[in-house]
């Protein structure tokens, strides 16, 4: 409980520009870019991974997400830095990657941008409050140890984001 | 110059999992993600600030960038963290902003990827040695005081990325 204590109902914070008062437990806690998902096509992505080591990348992380994902995905490091890579390709034509990918005129590309928060569970009640569409029925498993869910690229009707938007709670670093 | 010493050519380090060693010289030097760079439809720009307010981001800058990008920006930063989105509206059609929309099936979307380098003349000079097609001849002048170049999403013949990715130099920052 010790990480979610800066959540609490009841306290309000600043508001951003819009200088209403909002209060903390409609926040969902994001603290920096976990990774930039891109799509890959089946059988290119060994040719990726060794272009983003080009740019000094390194593979930190290779895994078979099945489940509803259906992807290969490898992460790509910088440096030490937190901002991963997160290459993806689908291991069949169910993947929703593929999806991505047809879509995407048979072409690879940006896929999502994922969030890290402290507490996933604390970001879904938050933005399931604040009128956000969410893919996933509630947080679940993501790769590599992580709880994650996505937010709907069509979230808040009055303005529709078009984005895919993923975020991830990762128990390594607490 | 003395923040690009350690760039200094004939030194090498390890290879990534290639097991290659490669001269520092040949490294762009890539710190972190510098911003996800975000399209929006013409019009939309405000509402979508509005919806990235919701999540606990707070507007830093907007600035309308003439020339190559004939854009409205909008910067968004989340916490004290390095990580921004940039939204980005056209100004008008002969914007590349507008033309990712119009590939996007008139969406707005995941527009492209930014990484921030300490010199953005040494990672031009590293990225163009090793065989990147990079779309401008030269780094520019990018927004907020910034120095930057576009590396072409079918760059790398032999595994095309299928991402625009961006290099940015912050004088801010050094």
């Amino acid at each position: 409980m010790e990480t979610i204590t800066e959540y609490e109902v009841g306290n309000s914070v600043e508001g951003p520009q819009t200088g209403a008062d909002r209060s903390l437990a409609d926040i969902p806690g994001i603290l920096f870019v976990d990774h930039v998902a891109i799509a890959v096509r089946q059988g290119e992505l060994d040719g990726q991974v060794k272009a983003y080591e080009t740019l000094g990348f390194r593979e930190i992380h290779r895994e078979e997400v099945l489940g509803l994902d259906q992807v290969r995905e490898a992460l790509l490091q910088i440096g030490d830095g937190p901002n991963l890579i997160q290459l993806l390709e689908p291991l069949n034509a169910s993947s929703p990657v593929q999806k991505t990918i047809d879509k995407n005129g048979g072409r690879g590309g940006l896929a999502h941008i994922a969030f890290r928060v402290k507490n996933a569970r604390h970001a879904f009640d938050a933005m399931r409050k604040t009128g956000f569409k969410l893919i996933d029925p509630a947080p679940r498993k993501g790769s590599r140890g992580t709880t994650v869910f996505f937010v709907h690229p069509k979230s808040k009707e009055e303005s529709p984001f078009g984005v895919l938007i993923e975020i991830v709670e990762d128990p390594e670093s607490k």
